[in-house]
């Protein structure tokens, strides 16, 4: 049940317009545009690499900071060998499917998903129902599907689609092509076959050094990876305490294969990663949880949602976690401090949830996932990801690597116990398996004790037992009493060793900037005549607008130029971005302009100024103005683009100043 | 003349022993370690990436907000399009030369240099001169050279290699191979001869896309290009106004041959690129010039290069300029700005100069070109470059692409001129040329008007002209009285139409940040018993350490913790970076790791705290100590971090604290 999209003053939000307003004025442009463009790929103009900046700073501040993590700038260029590990390799595909006749490229589920939701639209019109349709992705460039008549479906049929699109996440390659085939689903502009699907990696490949003669690298998908691999000396700079976080900003890169929703998916972007790193036996508890127990969270659960249903639920971060809503209170804690900071940012309330994932959605570690989803034109989107990824990838890489990914604690009182251990002759075990010695190894090592108590019995009975070794020949390894021994022994343990559990808010920053513009988008009707009917408005927050004041001489007037130099260079003694427009336009229209970049004041030089050095400061939400000293008006400024004072505030302080806009 | 390279107390800088603490303390290591690493990678650990963090902040507030440029963020994914125009997939590579017996590659530049600086090195050990040697770079990896005894060479011999050496820039491929043969260079490690050269592109090649069965993309070598493809819509954004500039920061990529020097040449790394546009008939003047035009610069120009020497001579930028040592006031402006910018970093002044390329060095388009070098344990290194571009980007693009990537200004006075216009008959030359149409239309339009009066002439009395066509069948290409016409026409400009010129100021932040930690480490001698004889210190400017305060309690006593927490909260409203170190060891080592990672101040709580709440603060270099209650130290800090006011100063006015620091 998606809400209507309307703008923070309640008009019906226009993507047309926003989107043209943002590239008109800069915000963000396509890559290489004169060189035809390149698919997926953007570039910020002056305002949105202002806005991104802010984010970066508040983001450090409210988290790094806050929180006393550890920042890591780690590569972007990574050696396959870390991606294999990680599974990427394997495993980070999308399918795509090839028009044999056009050449053209489709993203299989995509694909499936577009005709057989036109299939249904055509059904329902063909019923006469009219029903709200959601937004197309890319308007004017979608192509036309062929094969979609106005035709009604059989039941049975339409609730077959239904179905099928419900669980399109499910599906591997062999099962798009069941899919394809059933439904008769053929290349949308030529009405052919198309081939089977193939997994396509996502990827980039690159060549590390001059003599690789095949890809050996790749630009890293996620910026997790490079921050576990420092994980040993992260927890060394940490004085080996537990919990702690580490964290990254940076650059990451996803090859998709069919790129739209504009700045929503891309090929390039900018994330912000959180590894807090946890004790599993800790129960996960939080100690500022207490802090945020009573903070109200709007959430979509797993369970709702596979009764088919979207309603959500506002309770606290602490009834949620009591009631097991939420797995435990560190991703509670984190679940409120990602709320803290869209809302600090200005994103529209009333437009965040946090969604549970869906099993099929997780990867296969995750022990749990909620994302803060933000509402658009596009419907709701993921923009955080807060996962708990378990022990899996410091796991993984110890495994590979021998690295000891691991916290070491010294136990209050030494343990004892006993277990099965295993003792392997090495002399032996080198030249009878060679390249394979280690496989086996491994494979013994990680026998279960269960495991370990049946085959010390075996081994006693025949001096001989039979592992599984699932990478070496048939399966299947023989092991005689001169290379293994496996007895129980009583063990006192000083020290626990334990790989960490991780929880991992993860935000892609472009997806958030991009909501924060529509949830803050709104028109002002015009006062005046020769003006256009209505002036569109960006009320970002001073916080973290891109330029925070305006100053505006009356006219071009020589008397004006010596206050323009003293306030330019007052603000920026206060580090406060501000800029000048001393351009010939009507005052009204120059402040119109700068409502559309989303500068929260202006000031105004006029004849007073050269008389008593007042000037005047302009709020953009209410465009009221007050008039002080140069030196007030900035110190007002200052505070407020800092948080210290509201507008409120300041207007109730400094007189009110009522001219009308000229415009 | 290198100097001698000491720490700022004038003891002898030793890297080994900066390096160990930088790598101990998680300042930086190797990317990948656990999987074997991979050369030319580093990752940041904690300081240091809040110390990149803290200097992109300074540099956006010092160039971006201070001189009103215009920030973009472009992609660093690139097609290949872009960067055969812009030369780089032509010219943008290193010569490598393989050892066919071992499979090694080495730089071939390098390796020229290494030996024969081996060979003259051994000449004056076997003429019993002893001379300051350049550290080499990398002492416990470097390569046995296996040609090298301690013999004399001829004077004739000595010479020349000491001339090759100083002009290596200047060859090629086969100049570098007939030096090889010439020389008898043979593989370091075998003694067998070398494969011949070849060119090895530096930039990184990816797949974009789906479909992309053969590399289509790189990763950019600079941020430079990303800029200059947006300038037209930068110009409007800055509403037509001229001179301004773009700026950006961001990663670069290039797939150095065989890197070495640590952090100095990496694969990967953090620019920051500025692109002032100017109009080349301006004659480049800057409007802030008298602002600066008195501050002392450190120059080592062409001139003196030339005649063998490095002396640098001491002048302000004022009479640089008037004496044309450097070009023009932008170029002079910007190098001042870059000397302030280095020297509120921690840059150490007698440590810096600004060296002019030398006509070999600059790139072929490039009209003077200054280097900010700092001096370090590697010798004097490039970190910023301050390179006059001229109008060879904007150019090369506009040409390809067709977009008017120019300057449009209304005259003043319309201009009144002849000129001789060249005519084409379009509709015949298509179907004369076919695909080769467009490039004779471009020969003809980038005659001269000295060549179109000659060519007027020749059409007139032979009906016929031949024009050169590089590039179509044999390279001319004869045109007739119908396809052309050529005229004297009068023509009245309204509007002046020109490429900017482009002034770079482009800075290396690994290089520079390297170089300050060299500048800002010293050694302190202990006056403690139980304390290793020296501790470690990184005099890091308070502005952009890391950290900026640890707190400190006496001991693990519980009366301690509510203070933690309160100090921690304060600093926290303040955005002050904090950290608390609670262990167990002394409160002399406590402070003395905090030295090592350039934490500029200290708080104790100790038990007069419990008593009257008050506390101490300890200030790095000095560690002179002063104490006050939580809320004027906590707001002393807050006025030095943010550089109002000095430790000089709040010492003078918070009663000292004369205990002895507790090891």
């Amino acid at each position: 049940m998606a809400a209507t999209n309307t703008t923070k003053t309640g008009q019906p939000f226009d993507r047309d317009v926003l989107d043209s307003l943002l590239r008109r004025t800069g915000f963000y442009m396509p890559s290489f545009e004169i060189y035809g463009g390149e698919k997926g790929l953007y570039d910020y103009g002056p305002p949105l690499t202002a806005l991104q900046s802010n984010f970066v700073d508040l983001w450090r501040k409210h988290f790094v900071l806050r929180e006393k993590m550890l920042e890591v700038d780690t590569t972007i260029i990574t050696p396959e060998p870390v991606f294999i590990t990680s599974g990427h390799v394997a495993k980070f595909a999308d399918f795509m499917s090839k028009d044999p006749k056009t050449g053209e490229i489709f993203r299989t589920d995509h694909l499936i998903k577009q005709v057989l939701g036109a299939r249904l639209k055509a059904d329902q019109d063909a019923r006469g129902q009219t029903i709200e349709v959601e937004k197309p992705d890319e308007p004017q460039k979608k192509k036309k599907i062929k094969d979609v008549k106005i035709e009604k479906l059989d039941d049975a049929v339409a609730q077959e689609y239904n179905e099928t699109l419900a669980k399109l996440d499910n599906y591997d390659g062999e099962g798009f092509n069941e899919l394809i085939k059933k439904f008769d689903i053929k290349g949308p502009t030529s009405g052919v076959d198309l081939d089977p699907p193939k997994p396509f990696n996502l990827m980039f490949q690159t060549y590390i050094g001059p003599s690789a003669d095949k890809p050996n690298g790749y630009l890293r998908p996620e910026t997790a990876q490079g921050q576990f691999l420092n994980f040993q000396k992260l927890l060394e700079f940490n004085k080996q305490k537990m919990p702690f976080a580490s964290a990254s900003i940076g650059k990451s890169f996803r090859n998709e294969i069919s790129p739209r929703q504009g700045l929503l998916r891309v090929r390039e972007f900018l994330m912000a990663e959180i590894e807090h790193y946890v004790d599993p036996e800790s129960g996960k508890k939080h100690e500022k949880f207490e802090d945020v127990k009573d903070v109200k969270l709007t959430l979509l659960n797993r369970h709702t949602q596979l009764a088919g249903s979207e309603k959500t639920e506002v309770m606290t971060v602490g009834d949620a976690v009591s009631n097991k809503v939420i797995d435990n209170e560190t991703l509670g804690y984190f679940i409120v401090r990602i709320q803290d900071f869209l809302l600090k940012l200005g994103i529209d309330p009333s437009k965040l949830r946090f969604r549970q994932h869906m099993a099929n959605e997780m990867a296969h570690y995750a022990a749990d996932c909620w994302d803060a989803e933000l509402f658009g034109s596009f419907g709701w989107i993921e923009c955080v990801g807060c996962a708990d990824r378990s022990a899996y990838d410091l796991t993984v890489h110890m495994k590979k690597t021998g690295a000891p990914l691991v916290v070491r604690e010294n136990l209050p009182e030494p343990k004892k116990f006993k277990e099965y251990q295993v003792d392997m002759n090495k002399k032996k075990l080198g030249p009878k398996f060679r390249k394979d010695a280690k496989a086996v190894e491994n494979a013994v090592e990680d026998l279960s004790q269960d495991l370990r108590e049946k085959l010390s019995l075996e081994l006693k009975d025949s001096g001989k037992i039979t592992i599984d070794t699932p990478n070496i020949g048939n399966g299947k390894t023989e092991l005689d009493k001169d290379l293994i021994t496996i007895e129980q022994r009583e063990v006192t343990q000083h020290i626990r060793e334990y790989t960490p559990n991780v929880i991992e808010p993860s935000f892609g920053i472009g997806r958030i900037l991009y909501h924060l513009l529509e949830h803050v988008f709104w028109t002002r009707s015009s006062e005046s005549q020769d003006e256009p009917s209505a002036r569109n408005v960006l009320s970002i927050p001073p916080l973290i607008a891109p330029i925070k004041v305006l100053i505006v001489p009356l006219s071009n007037h020589l008397d004006f130029k010596p206050f323009l130099r003293h306030l330019t260079s007052l603000l920026d003694e206060m580090d406060v971005a501000n800029s000048i427009d001393d351009s010939s336009a009507s005052i009204g229209k120059r402040y119109s302009r700068n409502d559309e970049l989303g500068t929260p004041f202006g000031i105004t030089v006029d004849f007073q100024t050269v008389k008593d050095k007042t000037i005047t400061l302009r709020e953009r939400d209410s465009t009221k103005q007050v008039r002080a000293s140069q030196e007030d008006i900035c110190a007002a400024i200052e505070s407020l683009v800092r948080g210290r004072e509201t507008w409120e505030q300041v207007s109730k302080r400094l007189p009110e100043f009522t001219s009308q806009e000229v415009d």
